[in-house]
C-alpha cells in the first residue's frame, strides 16, 4: 500500500544536492505503488517540526529535470542540529506526530554526518512511540567527511572547480611575478578536514608545478618551514601559489584565522585565513601576495559541477528510494569504488550508527610527510572524481537555473510548534 | 618590403589577453610580404628593455591556436610602466636601440591606459631619434577603464564570471538564510572604477533579486544608508547579496581596505575590502555573514569567458596588424557599438594620444541615484558583453591550457641594459 514520504536537504548545500532531490523524487514516481506523496521540508528538517511540507507532486517532471542543473537546495536547507534525545525528546516527539498526521512512513534525510545522526534518532525513536518509520540518509557534503562511503555528492565538483581555480590563478601569477605578485593564496572550505585543498592537487595533472603548498587542519602550521617552502618555490618556479584550508591550525592548535586581529576599534576582526597567512608571507618573505577566498562560490559553481559528481548526486537519490522499496531502515546509500582505472563504482550501503556523527579526515597515507601537500596516493583518489563536464543551459550568456518555485504546501493539520 | 614587429603584453593579464596575441601573429603570418620576424617581448616591455625577443616564428600554428584557450600572459607580462621622455630618456632610447638592432620596425603594445600611453611616446621618439617606428596599441583591461572603445577586451569574460558567480552565491545563500548566514559580501576587482562590480547587476536578468547592493568607488560609502540597505533587503528577500568593488572609499576618501586593521602585533593589516565590510555588517547589522574574494580568479577564469570578449580580444589583434599593414602609426584599434539588439559591432580607431593615460570611470547615468545600484541603463550596455560560451578543451577533468612553451630567443646584438 502507498505510503507518504518527507524529503529534507540538510546543512550547507552544495552544486549537486538538488539532482539528488531530482534522483529521489524521479525515481518515487516510478513506484507508485509504494509512494504516495513525496513531502519536502521546508527549510530541511524545521519543515517538518513547523509542519511546513512541500507537497511535490505539483511538480511537473521537467521541474524535477530543471533541479539536476541548479546550485543550493531548492526547498530550502537549515542549519538546525536536533539535540540528542535525552536533551530535547519533544523534538523528536513532533517530528512523529507531524509524520503520523500526514501518513509519512519513509523519512529521507539529505546531509552530512550531524544529518544521519538525526536519521538515525528517527528511526529509533519512530519504533518506541508506535509509529514505524523507514529512516534513510543520503550522503552530502563538500567536506567529503563521511566515513564508509569512497565519497560524498558536492565533494567532486567542489574539487573541479578548486583545482581549475588553481591553473588559472597560477598561470595568472606566473606571467606577473616578474615584476609583481609572487605569491598567490586561494583560501578553500575545510573547516576540521583538508580533502578540499588536498583535491587542488590534481593542477599539478596538467604539467604545473602549482600548488606548490597545500596547507591541512590536519597538521599544524610550522611557521619556519611554511616560509623556508615559499622561497624554495619562487626561487625555483618564480612564483608560488598556495592552498590553504580555512582550518589551518597554528603549533598551539589556534585556528589562524582567530589569531587576534583587530579593527581600528579594537575589535576582534571576523576570521579569515588568507588574509593572516598573506600577512605572514609578506612580512616573513617579503613578496607581494594576493589572495582569493572561495567561500561559498566553490559550493555552489554548479557551472563547472563534475559529470562524475552529478550522476552520483542523482543514483544516491535514487538508490534512498530503491531502498526504501526494498524495506530498509536506518542505512546510508554510498559510493564504492570496484576499480580506479578505468573509474568504476557501485552504490553499496551503510547502517546509519556506523556514519552518524563521524568525522573523516584525510589519512596519513594521503598526506606528504612535511605535512605541506599530499602523496601520489591521494592524486590517484581524487582523479576520478572530477571527471566530466555537465554544464547547465545558458540563456542570454548565464546560466539558466531555475529559482523561485511556486511550491503547494500541504494543508496543516496541526498546531504551531516553538524550536 | 618585409620589416620586424614587437609585441607585448603589459599590466595585469585576462581571460583572453592571450587570444589577441594569437589574433596578432595569426593575422601577421598572412602578410609576410609586410612581416618578416614578430618578436614577442619576455615579460613584456622588460623583454624589449633587456633585448630578451622571444622569436615567435618557432610557434607552430597550432600553438597559436591553443592560445586563444590559455588565460595568463604567455609570454610574460609585467608592472612596468617606462618613465615620462623627460625623467627617463634613456629607456626610450634603449628601446630605439634594441629594435634597430633587430630591425624592428612595428611596435605593437598591448595594454591598458599606461600602455597607450608608451605606445604613443615610443612612437613619438621614434620619429626624432631617426628610426621610424609605427606604433599601435592594443586594448586590454579587464578594469574597462579605457576612453573611446566600447569596451575593452577582457572585461566582458570578467562580467561573465562575475554576474555567475553571484548567481551561484545568492542561490546558496538564499537556501541557508533561513538559519543561517544572511548576507554574503563578493569582493571585487576595480580599484578606480566599478566597471566589474556593476556588471555583477546582470544576475537580474534570471529574475533573481540579487545582487540586493553594488557598492563603486564612483560613490563614496554612505554607511547608514548602507546597513539600511542591507536591513531591507534580508526583510524583504530573506537574504543580501552585495557586490563591492575593492576600491570601495569611506566618506573621507580613504579606500575602506585601509581604515587601519592591525594584526595582533600592531602591524597594519594587508588591504582586504570584504573583511572590513563584512565585519560593518556583522556589528552595525548583527547578520551571519560570509564573504569571497574573487581575486585572480575572476581575470583568469577562461572556463568561462565570454564569447563576444573572445570574439573582440581576437579581433583587435588581427585589426592591429591591419593597422599596421595600412601604414597606420600611434592608433589603437577600438569596439565600435554599432547597434544594442541585436548587437552589432566593428573595429574602429582612437589616437594614442586621446587614449593615453585616460582612466574611463562609470559615468552618472549608469548609476542609481543612491549610489548604490546601477540604472536599467547599464544593464542594457553590459548585457552583449558577456554573450556565449567559449569553453576550452578539457581534458581529464581539468582545461587542457597549454603553458611553459619553449620560446626561442632571438641573439642579443647589444649589451645588457639595467632598469
Amino acid at each position: 500500500m502507498a505510503k507518504n514520504a518527507f524529503y529534507a536537504q540538510s546543512g550547507g548545500v552544495t552544486a549537486v544536492i538538488n539532482a539528488t532531490a531530482a534522483g529521489v523524487l524521479k525515481r518515487a514516481r516510478q513506484y507508485p505503488e509504494h509512494f504516495d506523496t513525496v513531502y519536502a521540508g521546508q527549510h530541511g528538517i524545521l519543515g517538518a517540526l513547523h509542519e511546513n511540507l512541500i507537497d511535490t507532486s505539483h511538480l511537473a517532471h521537467e521541474t524535477l529535470t530543471a533541479l539536476e542543473q541548479c546550485p543550493g537546495g531548492a526547498f530550502g536547507s537549515c542549519r538546525y542540529k536536533l539535540k540528542s534525545l535525552e536533551d530535547n525528546r519533544a523534538e523528536y516527539e513532533r517530528l512523529i506526530e507531524v509524520f503520523a498526521a500526514h501518513d509519512i512512513q519513509y523519512f529521507l534525510y539529505n546531509g552530512g554526518g550531524d544529518s544521519q545522526d538525526t536519521a538515525h534518532k528517527v528511526s529509533q525513536i519512530g519504533q518506541t512511540m508506535g509509529h514505524p518509520i523507514q529512516c534513510i540518509g543520503i550522503p552530502k557534503t563538500i567536506d567529503n567527511d563521511l566515513a564508509i562511503t569512497d565519497n560524498c555528492p558536492g565533494f567532486g565538483s567542489v574539487a573541479k572547480y578548486i583545482a581549475t581555480s588553481t591553473i588559472e590563478a597560477s598561470m595568472d601569477v606566473m606571467s606577473m611575478a616578474a615584476t609583481s605578485t609572487k605569491v598567490f593564496i586561494l583560501e578553500v572550505m575545510g573547516r576540521h578536514t583538508g580533502w578540499i585543498a588536498a583535491s587542488s592537487a590534481l593542477a599539478q595533472d596538467t604539467g604545473l608545478s602549482a600548488p606548490h603548498i597545500i596547507l591541512l587542519p590536519e597538521r599544524p602550521l610550522d611557521q619556519p618551514a611554511f616560509v623556508n617552502a615559499v622561497h624554495k618555490a619562487v626561487k625555483q618556479y618564480g612564483y608560488c601559489t598556495i592552498v590553504a584550508a580555512e582550518g589551518v591550525k597554528d603549533q598551539s592548535g589556534n585556528f589562524l584565522s582567530e589569531t587576534g586581529n583587530t579593527d581600528a576599534f579594537g575589535h576582534a576582526q571576523l576570521g579569515g585565513m588568507a588574509p593572516v597567512l598573506a600577512q605572514m608571507v609578506q612580512n616573513e618573505c617579503g613578496y607581494k601576495v594576493h589572495y582569493a577566498v572561495a567561500d561559498y562560490l566553490q559550493r555552489s559553481a554548479r557551472h563547472l559541477a563534475s559529470k562524475c559528481d552529478l550522476d552520483q548526486a542523482i543514483a544516491l537519490g535514487q538508490a534512498a528510494i530503491d531502498a526504501l522499496v526494498a524495506g530498509k531502515n536506518a542505512i546510508m546509500p554510498t559510493i564504492i569504488r570496484k576499480s580506479d582505472t578505468p573509474y568504476e563504482w557501485t552504490i553499496g550501503e551503510a547502517p546509519l550508527g556506523e556514519v552518524a556523527n563521524i568525522e573523516k579526515t584525510l589519512p596519513d597515507e594521503l598526506i606528504r610527510e612535511d605535512g605541506m601537500h599530499v602523496t601520489e596516493a591521494a592524486k590517484h583518489y581524487f582523479r576520478p572524481l572530477i571527471q566530466g563536464e555537465a554544464y547547465p543551459t545558458f540563456n542570454n550568456g548565464l546560466p539558466a537555473y531555475a529559482h523561485h518555485f511556486s511550491f503547494v504546501l500541504a494543508e496543516k493539520k496541526l498546531g504551531p510548534f516553538t524550536v
